[in-house]
């Protein structure tokens, strides 16, 4: 991973900001689990809720926080890059690329809407393969 | 102010936060000087070079940060709440009374674009009345 880049777990000093990026229609459009802006409880309740098999990492580029990446208990991958003028500058690719070296763990997932294309570009510059098509979800495997 | 409101000036620290709340179109389409995302280094470039008589403030809500507020040398206000889901609940009037209480200029302006009731409706709640109307813009005095 280039040296702009540092991967850290996801504290709760980091809700204030998250929630301002979960909050953006144009980031959370393609989440599969919200529809529209988030509010500060249900923020802070699915933080502290987390199961402890999956984990949160926030993205630091240049020391500063610029996104998010998680894996859940079932080895499916999240990413989204917050600082949206940082999009498309492989920012995301590289996330993806140290999370799958560090977890260890023998196969990744990623779910991602049919319409989300940048996203599928994504995921197959890391190496992963569409595996399944239900509805309007593709799921890929690495 | 209710207990629940604090005003401080804004902070290197809050500039992350502030570019999240600034990039989120919902935000900033009532903007006048900003038609798209920010970039970090604009935007750590304005903040570092505003004028010593500009005022800016972050509004913690409960302790965390929800928005900012700010006075020009030219007694122009500016105000957002971030955290969207917040909207509607009466911190931005506060917030306004309380910036018109502690600084202390003879008048105030605003400058309000004429498609953004809600941002009128806000204004005249604490006292403002449109004083002028040129191209899509409103202009307003307390």
């Amino acid at each position: 991973m280039s040296d702009n880049i540092e991967l850290r777990p996801t504290r709760l000093e980091d809700l204030e900001l998250m929630l301002a990026w979960r909050s953006d229609p144009e980031i959370y459009e393609h989440f599969r689990e919200q529809q529209e802006p988030l509010n500060w409880e249900d923020h802070v309740n699915w933080f502290i809720n987390r199961p402890p098999d999956r984990h949160d990492f926030i993205i630091e580029y240049r020391g500063r926080r610029v996104g998010s990446v998680n894996v859940d208990k079932k080895d499916y991958i999240g990413v989204y890059i917050g600082e949206k003028s940082l999009w498309g500058q492989g920012i995301a690719t590289e996330t993806i690329e140290h999370v799958c070296d560090i977890l260890e763990r023998a196969e990744f997932y990623a779910e991602i809407h049919i319409e989300n294309t940048a996203s599928q570009n994504l995921f197959e510059k890391c190496g992963f393969k569409k595996i399944d098509e239900y509805n309007d979800w593709l799921k890929y495997r690495r």
